[in-house]
């Protein structure tokens, strides 16, 4: 490697071939002195990715380079970064940058901030386009950049920073821990986290899942029970039991809510963090879904700096595994489809293999 | 008065005639040790009274006698009963009783109860059928049965027992006081009361109301800030600013909820305290509606017999007071017309006439 990153990475670049991607170079943001540069070695594949590659939440810029759960090491720090020295083993999830000064960054809610940037398909401030992990290098503000442990692996770190996080944050917000039951809905890339931070917490934790093929997987990662949502009836056994249920599932406008809602105990939480298509509602929900219960359903978005070091402190102290798969950067296209076709078990993590 | 009460109430008999009553003989229920036996002086006219004669909510039991807003004198108390003595002044909200066994009762959340009888178009143990206060008694397991304080006039804290305590138990559960931002959606009977114990608990708290007519009494119960609903864009201003909002709005379907929501702070509550016509679903709501701040939607019931008492003693310490209008009895037919269009400023409270 040069001293200097060169900055290219796998873009697509028409809306219309969705997973072809290219190889392109690109200009990365202006160097700030709260920045850090890395140079990337892994990056997970996020159902995010294929969405915006779908542009089935709006359209997509581009050329676009996905992906938001880099590891890498950092190649330079910027004069005020304090954490970080060239050389570190690092991460980096769905965000860049902050403004660090509204109420929202202020109170460890910075994935809240009015004025974040996402880390590809948006913009800097300084008008470049954010450009994800599908590449070589990125920039990115030091609030943003995580340390990881030594003993957990770049491939295993990688989905951590945003598949792992988006569930853990959620988990510890809303008090999961030993004593407390949480439901997992759909037992994918995020479920299969949620499963394995809820356990790795302490709680009981109880899986939906529609396919019975994973049974032996949701065994393996630590479930306390299986629960089949194809199953007649299946909510029936478990009324105001559960304290806590993490629903991971994309297809909003199918799943089976009221019948969710109703395993919740005493302002239970139901707790969204699928992103369907935009045009994909809940299905109606009337007040009385709610009111024999007082329980709530809401979203949850990223996770803060503080909950993600506590979640690699978690991971690294009690050993949380994800199941990932490896595939060369060149695979993305296999990659991308296979996720639009929820194939993987579960995770996907690209390995550079550009200059390489 | 007898010594024995004579138990007779102001009875829907006919379903194609909601609003005729006529004064009707009925067997209460069986005494029980645990059991306050009531002679009631005065009772709200809830909106659930209405929904109920109406048949929104399903098919009444007839004969139905609603009410349950309830004051009156104990007469007589069950040999178990520690709380109360014969002549005590006593409210009753909508519930009777509840099994004090299960998790929930355990908790303090006995209105969440599996087992719970409500106060009227339900059916005692023994099988009796309830009947509610716009009646000259009734029998209450001791649980249900609050005292009132001496400063607080008897028709003033009728309507507390349901209209007070649905809104006072999610503004305490949800940590409404000094530094919090409250939102009141609709302000009528349930809204105007949310306004007078957020701000009682020391909140700041904006109201949010369709009708400009409104607007004097509004600040006079002392509303921080009011706002037309009506108005374009009037959830802009407040993006991200409350931290809890109270809907009491029991159109659900037509309500700005995605704009509600939005003027919600990170992990703010929107909880609904309406409960419209079984079929109007609250409008369609997507997992977008909610990722941005990581909100949440939820309901609250009633609330417990600790936030009972916690409301009365911030009731009589902070002279909180309703606004109602007082009716005789025998105006029942009046007051339910008027609830069903709109028109209390802002709850009725019926007195006593039947045998005086």
């Amino acid at each position: 490697m040069s001293t200097e990153l060169e900055f290219k990475g796998y873009a697509m670049t028409d809306p219309t071939k969705w997973s072809d991607f290219k190889i392109i170079s690109f200009t990365p943001k202006t160097f700030l002195p709260s920045d850090v540069e890395i140079a990337i070695t892994h990056c997970g594949v996020c159902a995010s990715d294929v969405h915006t590659l779908c542009q089935d939440w709006g359209t997509a810029k581009l050329p676009c380079i996905p992906g938001h759960e880099i590891v890498g090491k950092v190649t330079k720090v910027g004069s005020e970064v304090t954490e970080f020295k060239v050389g570190d083993r690092v991460g980096v999830g769905a965000q860049v940058a902050a403004c660090l000064e509204c109420r929202e960054c202020k109170d460890d809610y910075e994935t809240y901030c009015q004025n974040l940037v996402w880390t590809y398909n948006h913009q800097h401030a300084d008008g470049v386009s954010t450009m994800g992990g599908y590449s070589t290098g990125i920039r990115v503000q030091e609030r943003f950049v995580f340390p990881i442990p030594e003993n957990i692996g770049s491939a295993e770190a990688a989905s951590m920073f945003c598949g792992g996080l988006t569930v853990f944050s959620p988990l510890v917000t809303n008090g999961a821990g030993p004593g407390k039951k949480v439901g997992v809905v759909g037992i994918g890339g995020l479920g299969h986290y949620a499963l394995l931070f809820a356990k790795a917490l302490g709680a009981e934790v109880y899986a939906f899942t529609h396919s019975k093929s994973k049974a032996e997987d949701i065994k393996k990662m630590g479930a306390d029970h299986i629960i089949y949502t194809g199953d007649k009836d299946f909510a029936v056994p478990l009324k105001r039991k559960l304290d806590i249920i993490i629903s991971t599932a994309n297809d909003a406008k199918d799943m089976p809510l009221a019948e969710y809602l109703s395993t919740l105990y005493v302002h239970g939480k139901f707790i969204s963090v699928g992103l369907p298509s935009a045009g994909e509602a809940f299905p109606p929900l009337h007040p009385f879904n709610f009111i024999s219960n007082g329980c709530l359903i809401g979203s949850s978005h990223l996770g803060s700096k503080k909950e993600c070091l506590q979640m690699l402190k978690i991971a690294s102290e009690q050993g949380v595994k994800p199941w990932i798969e490896e595939l060369p950067m060149k695979d993305v296209k296999k990659a991308v489809e296979a996720v639009r076709d929820g194939k993987p078990r579960y995770r996907y993590v690209l390995v550079q293999d550009i200059n390489q």
